[in-house]
């Protein structure tokens, strides 16, 4: 059985192809280059039953990745995270069937495991030996710890106001971190230089084409945990979008293998911080691009992503599926995310709880159905954003007992 | 079919027995309960391949769990955490087959999440209100989550000097949280009185009988995930040694349903720090229980356990497996942990690493074979003990270039 039915890299933008064999970074036309597969000759022999005996993580769909020789595999246990039912949330907001699907569950506690995983594995099979990535944290703490794994050298260029929490994480991957006084475009241009100074690999997002296809399996993993049928909306809080745009590649993918039992398409929406908005403003004024967004900030690091390389094909995928896009505010943010902790016991990122509050305001606005089954993506966990500030809180003497309960459950 | 095959709850010490539907603590006679089910009645109905279709959580294992009604079920997707192979790590020992169960890979980042989801769902169906937990830290942190998804309310009680994390992630799960200025024990004392004071269940290690079961999933899907097969040794740090002894109830119900292929138990090995090793003491004396260790101190805080209240199940364990017990130091657990994050990109959390340090001096002392199978648990993320210290880097200006790459893979 062969491992991988991956035939070539094409051309987002212009169809150009590229073989999977070499090393390739963006097209010559500069957009993004994305992963084809053979699935016509896959749909012959490979059913959704012959998944049930494998592992439990994201390489039971091997297939429909691009690594050739399992040997290549770089893993850490990733993947094939909760698909959780929210059912307090939910009523709470009028919808009932709402979902989770919790990338807090990962090695280095987000989804950028998965883009790591396979863009890692892949660079290993490509006889990558040393990689350099500019980032604003999460995506360096995952490429950072499975490039340790392949025994790949890193390069992490962050900015100097990165939380420490993930600063640690990277140093104690023994990559080479070195933070920037600047902004994550500084951290690119200085991460461009690094690659031609000293034969690195640049793993900026979308300028290697693989991180994609290890962020795809969410959708491929939702739509098997629901036994092969389609949600009604995919509620994604959209930074670079790439997840957004797997999640929809997934999607088509299994509609050409013939794996959806519904047949339909969910409605893809993309969510951002008030502070950061190009992709909503783009969608907003019917644009099939976005522009540049000034002074961007959001108490949710992940989706502060002013210009992002792949925003047409995040617009093309919410375009597509008649989805829709919209922000949501940083105190608001907030107050959904310790309503949620509180409500379900789930503790996830402020990424999360934006794309939670979008599905509140959703289904206010009607745009969400009671009916509908609603998957809202939490991209990581929350514990990663703790500031560890003081908090608080009674300090009881050794020989002295509880007189009150404050907090109500 | 049966959701549950539990029959009753018996003493560890005495065999008294008591219902499982009623809410009990200890024995009378001071001794913790274990639960027990009807195996060979599962036996009949219940095999290996069953399992097959079924969630990727510890919930699939649920007729040998105490929960009789689906409905009571409180998860957050825990369980079913990977077991990697480690293979460089392996080389290095001279361990041709060492893996890692991965505990980081769960709701809160511990194993902690097992024995508070199973507990915290026993404790709905008995129809608890509200429970008390004095910690250390880690389990404060799963069973307060778990609570907030249940609907219990919970009050949790740690010395004041627990993690900065830990203190902000309890609190976040909107539980009454107190610190003490003062031990575990007294945190213990506190909890006593608290649940006599205002009627709550007191969840203190091994005073309620069900986080064992949850535990317990450790050592089930150790033996799936080998295809039935059981290792040669599994390697545990133990604080209160509850996952040991869990561990070590899984193998003999598995033997006894008939599920192990190879019908042979693993040798089990408890591993704690020279800091505060009772159990190790006792094992070197040849003791059938241990003696409280005074002024306990080590980084791996969560095995800074004094005197555990089943220690005498932990050193049955280890009679009856022909298992053994060492200590190690805490500068050699974190020089482990460093070198597992640059070896195999795993970072891991102390406790983890001194099992790692453990299998290592065994290998080193012939008591571990090359060719045996060898299973070292991970109890947690290294990310949690993360002290968020300023580390030395390098900060570069934003028109600067990186001039040398200090780190070497």
């Amino acid at each position: 059985m062969t491992f991988s039915f991956v035939t070539q890299l094409s051309c987002s933008k212009c169809s150009h192809v590229y073989s999977s064999d070499l090393i390739h970074q963006l097209c010559k036309c500069g957009f993004p280059l994305l992963v084809d597969y053979d699935l016509e000759a896959l749909a012959k022999v490979l059913k959704p039953k012959d998944l049930l005996e494998r592992s439990h993580d994201l390489w039971r769909y091997h297939e429909l990745l691009p690594i050739k020789r399992p040997e290549n595999v770089v893993s850490l246990g990733e993947g094939m995270t909760p698909l959780l039912p929210m059912p307090k949330l939910g009523a709470d907001m009028g919808i009932s069937h709402l979902y989770m699907k919790d990338e807090g569950m990962a090695p280095t506690g987000t989804f950028k495991a998965r883009g790591a995983a396979v863009g890692v594995s892949k660079a290993k099979e490509l006889g990558v030996k040393g990689l350099v990535m500019p980032t604003n944290g999460n995506a360096g703490a995952a490429w950072s710890v499975f490039s340790s794994r392949a025994g790949i050298k890193s390069v992490i260029i962050m900015p100097k106001d990165a939380p420490a929490m993930i600063r640690s994480e990277v140093a104690a991957a023994n990559s080479n971190l070195f933070l920037v006084d600047g902004l994550i475009s500084d951290a690119g241009r200085i991460a461009a230089k690094a690659a031609a100074d000293f034969q690195l690999y640049d793993v900026s997002t979308l300028k290697e084409p693989y991180r994609i296809e290890g962020k795809k399996t969410m959708g491929l993993e939702i739509v098997e945990q629901l036994g092969w049928e389609t949600p009604d909306v995919i509620i994604y809080p959209a930074g670079g979008g790439v997840g957004l745009i797997a999640i929809h590649k997934a999607f088509k993918e299994l509609e050409k293998l013939g794996w959806l039992n519904s047949g339909r398409m969910p409605r893809f929406v993309a969510v951002q911080a008030e502070g950061c908005a190009p992709i909503v403003k783009a969608w907003d004024e019917k644009k099939r691009e976005s522009e540049f967004w000034p002074d961007s900030r959001t108490v949710a690091f992940g989706i502060n992503v002013p210009k992002a390389l792949g925003d047409f094909l995040v617009l093309q995928a919410i375009y597509e599926t008649n989805g829709c896009a919209l922000a949501v505010g940083d105190d608001e943010i907030l107050g959904e995310q310790k309503h949620i902790v509180g409500k379900e016991g789930a503790f996830i990122c402020p990424e999360g709880a934006a794309a939670f509050l979008a599905a509140r305001k959703l289904r206010e606005s009607g745009w969400i159905r009671e009916n509908e089954r609603v998957v809202v993506i939490n991209t990581g966990m929350g514990l990663k954003y703790m500031d560890n500030e003081n908090i608080n809180l009674p300090v009881l003497r050794a020989d002295e007992d509880i007189a009150s309960l404050p907090v109500l459950p």
